[in-house]
């Protein structure tokens, strides 16, 4: 972890388009290279700092008393968690861990930002905005778990993954262990085998983590056509 | 429909909470009576804009191009609905229909309570919390998906709906059919007769809509194990 001068271009787009609220804030916040397995937070703690991840991944996750674990979050570069600090008073609602070394995170300070909110309509305005779009998101995924075949689920995660503006072929690297993205997707590893296997008719090759997509437009026509945001999401730009 | 004056008391505790933004948006809202099945708003249409429930139930759904439902939220009094509407330019994110006659709700105009919100740092800030309180139901619920057997998840939604100050034997009425109950517990109908089955067993009788809970807390046990927030939901006080 070191302390280093943080430039408005790598983070949030929230901050692009509030640069004065990013003059404001700038001094107090610092960034934080991680390690594998580092915890950034802990379920239950009280939420003082919004966290902005600018490379790599985190996993936001629960336990129940059972011991079952659910991921309800894979994070990586431009995503923010911890929001909860936009509050005061409330404690985190995940456990928040380091997925790859060199994952690298800017500290927001939550009594600053909840300040900054406090006077600026604009930017409280913008960070509704992400919250709603927070709740849009994780909305699809819950209809996702209702409409969408295993195969579908994963085909919807790898289309996330792909580049829009290449339609031919494309090679793409799943950036978490098997495991990891079963749980995510809500399945049983055995059957996220299957769902890669199944995948292979439509040209989607899964090797270990390293992927052949063949023609993403089929494989969005296959994934698309069971959710009901289909042509207006991010994986379909 | 008909407009009449609206009391405080009777919206939701974000006005109750700040009466000065209530005073000045008063003279702007409706109250409005609907019928059974009366389309409140569409999927994509512009949000204008914001609903509340004082009475009844609303069913909040989408549709996927292959033709799948899927029913993101059944809201009852105290809930809102329409959220897309406190941002200028954006769509409502699904369908709302009402589920029972004489269900009523309160009209908001977006541009209204926008205004509000840009020159009350206060009330945006308990808007703010508002949306995340929606983001962390929505996690739950999809936690759910992944951690819950069938049984617990229809626990779950019974639970919700028994008063927790009386510990003894309860008499509930489901306010859904059971096929809209099923594709809201995101299963099908005859997971859900097997689910009303194996309750049987912890002294939860279903009788059609008409259901007895025996022991609250041995429902509580055999629902809230299974599930991260034990102890600290709305289920649970």
């Amino acid at each position: 972890m070191e302390a280093e001068p943080i430039e408005l271009q790598s983070v949030h787009p929230l901050f692009r388009s509030h640069p004065e609220a990013w003059r404001e804030i700038a001094a107090n916040v610092r960034s934080k290279n991680t390690q594998k397995d580092d915890v950034i937070l802990h379920h239950g703690d009280p939420a003082n700092t919004l966290w902005l991840i600018t490379h790599g991944w985190v996993k936001l996750s629960r336990q129940t008393p059972d011991g079952k674990e659910t991921i309800v979050g894979l994070c990586t570069a431009g995503d923010v968690f911890g929001e909860a600090a936009l509050f005061a008073h409330a404690s985190y609602p995940y456990h928040a861990e380091v997925l790859e070394t060199g994952t690298t995170l800017v500290a927001i300070p939550g009594d600053a930002i909840r300040r900054l909110i406090g006077k600026d309509a604009a930017l409280s305005a913008s960070i509704m905005s992400l919250l709603n779009e927070r709740v849009a998101q994780t909305q699809l995924k819950l209809e996702h778990m209702s409409t969408m075949s295993t195969a579908q689920r994963l085909g919807c995660f790898l289309l996330r993954l792909c580049d829009h503006h290449t339609h031919s072929g494309q090679s793409l690297q799943i950036p978490v262990e098997k495991h990891l993205l079963a749980t995510f997707l809500g399945m049983k590893p055995e059957t996220l085998s299957r769902s890669q296997h199944q995948l292979k008719s439509i040209g989607v090759d899964v090797n270990g983590s390293h992927v052949k997509v063949g023609d993403v437009t089929k494989l969005r026509e296959f994934v698309c056509n069971s959710c009901s945001e289909s042509g207006s999401c991010d994986a379909d730009e």
